[in-house]
């Protein structure tokens, strides 16, 4: 068992976190997370109204007595989001931790310390980390150029952006973006977090609610296999590189405006195509850790053997001190 | 004192290691490293014929009783470089290790282990360090996206490419690439690296021999400061990011030819500005490093800190384990 800062103020188990997943993050993954001591966060935005999200809080209630957490990325729409509804939805459900991620938690703020929520922003910059402290969030979770989604633009990995936010940051940090296994869980600990948080490595899991096609992608690919897009609209994504992320990083070299690339890209599209297990009918997001992915184990499976190899691998590197 | 692999089959102190860098490696900076107790290695083609380099580590045995090598970059050039003659030189000069790079060193690998020459080959990717492993190299130095100089094309970042690496490669690694610190000492020991290669912390040593500005801009800069050059070539550099490097990205994001951009980016116009500390009269390579980079002790401090603070690390965080 790791104790840490993160395990402490927040009362859970493990020191691992399983992050928002637009379409993944569902009652099937979250309660068995829950139920290993991880903290997991249903995605609100994956239930179309915030009615659905209380519903989805009493299913995954109906698959573990463990506390989880809900997922609220606030994100530029074309179409309006009731933001203020998820938030109220959350709070009236009795959820107690979220996870914000995507512009600045400041306008729910409120509403959720007014029902004795606790907030993690994830955020890609320094910066930003040190403007979601000043508003109050109560932990960060700090994410590198590795992680699957959105990394920003700044580029930073982990190894420089984590304790580059260490320094400044005070508040618990949870280390996002390229974690998957004990070494990197202790590797995090040594740069100064408090935990990691994973994705796409939970998609690999027995529990995720995925395609076994692209679980198996998973596990084959390498670190060679994502690929960066909408980067020349300043709204990068690390997706896989299948053949339609390559058509559009294709496309963009050449110079091509949003909406020549909208319907290649267009998420809807690309869960369609997972759902069915069709890895080249559209973009799916992955992390580099894919590159360090081996098998589709219980989540239970996962969460214990990382905890139980950061353990060993730090009590095995002690012998190096002479 | 950290004793690992590396420490023990290369008969050095310490698991850090100083890496060629053109024009900075040389007798100043490489005799106080190994005083220290550090492997550091000068840097063949700073002089100017193979005697020069005779010279040099005469030079440098003049400061120091304690083993150094010599770094031998391999790389396409438009005047052709008598490698061999270094090779020879090397070997004939009674050096032990030397640091190859660019290119693989199958050519010379005979000259080396006829001479008793340990090599480390520093790469860029896992089949580039497969490679090196199997024409017989003895260690491995795995350089992420985060170093200084040529990342190489893949954008692999340490967090994932140590781990990766050493799931296939037998020989030790060394850690290269964003290193700087004690912090990141031990998480490169957990992600299964026997000790850290650095640059750019050096760089901002009291005995680097280079102009005081560059060695205060290294201080003040933080992670946001470097910049990706020469991608469109396939031949990627990260610099400083000052003016002139500012100016090379917008050309090549024009899609200029590299002949429009060479005189921008020629290195003796860089290494003359530098060498009068005018900042943004050339390009200069940094690391991503220079983002932890806070003061400028000597080789000395720098290393015993690192190395202390390494082990302080480990000890403290063993405390997480309930």
């Amino acid at each position: 068992m790791l104790k840490t800062r993160f395990t402490e103020e927040f009362g859970f188990k493990q020191p691992v976190v399983c992050g928002g997943m637009m379409g993944i993050g569902i009652a099937e993954l979250i309660a068995p997370c829950a139920e290993a001591g991880a903290l997991a966060f249903l995605t609100a935005l994956t239930q179309n109204t915030p009615e659905g999200l209380v519903k989805e809080v009493e299913r995954t209630r109906g698959m573990t007595d463990q506390p989880f957490g809900v997922n609220l990325t606030i994100l530029p729409t074309i179409n309006p989001v009731p933001y203020d509804e998820y938030a109220e939805a959350i709070v009236g459900s009795g959820i107690k931790v979220v996870e914000t991620a995507g512009r600045s938690p400041e306008p729910y703020m409120e509403t959720f310390k007014a029902g004795g929520v606790k907030v993690i922003h994830k955020c890609t910059s320094v910066r930003h980390a040190l403007k979601a402290e000043k508003v109050g969030v109560d932990a960060i979770s700090i994410d590198g150029f590795e992680c699957a989604g959105h990394p920003g633009e700044d580029d930073i990995p982990g190894l420089i952006l984590i304790p580059a936010a260490a320094n400044m940051v005070k508040i618990p940090m949870i280390a996002s973006g390229g974690f998957g296994d004990g070494r990197g869980l202790a590797a995090a600990l040594m740069l100064g977090a408090e935990g990691i948080n994973m994705g796409t490595r939970f998609m690999a899991t027995k529990e995720a609610p995925l395609h076994q096609n692209i679980k198996d992608k998973l596990v084959s690919s390498s670190e060679l296999d994502t690929t960066l897009i909408n980067r020349t609209f300043r709204n990068t994504s690390r997706v896989f590189k299948n053949s339609i992320a390559e058509q559009v990083a294709a496309k963009e070299a050449e110079g091509a405006e949003f909406a020549d690339i909208q319907e290649l890209v267009a998420g809807v599209r690309g869960r369609d195509a997972m759902s069915k297990g069709d890895l080249e009918g559209g973009i799916w997001t992955a992390g580099m850790i894919t590159g360090l992915i081996n098998d589709i184990p219980s989540v239970a499976e996962l969460i214990t053997r990382i905890t139980a190899d950061a353990e060993e691998i730090m009590r095995a590197k002690m012998e190096m001190i002479a």
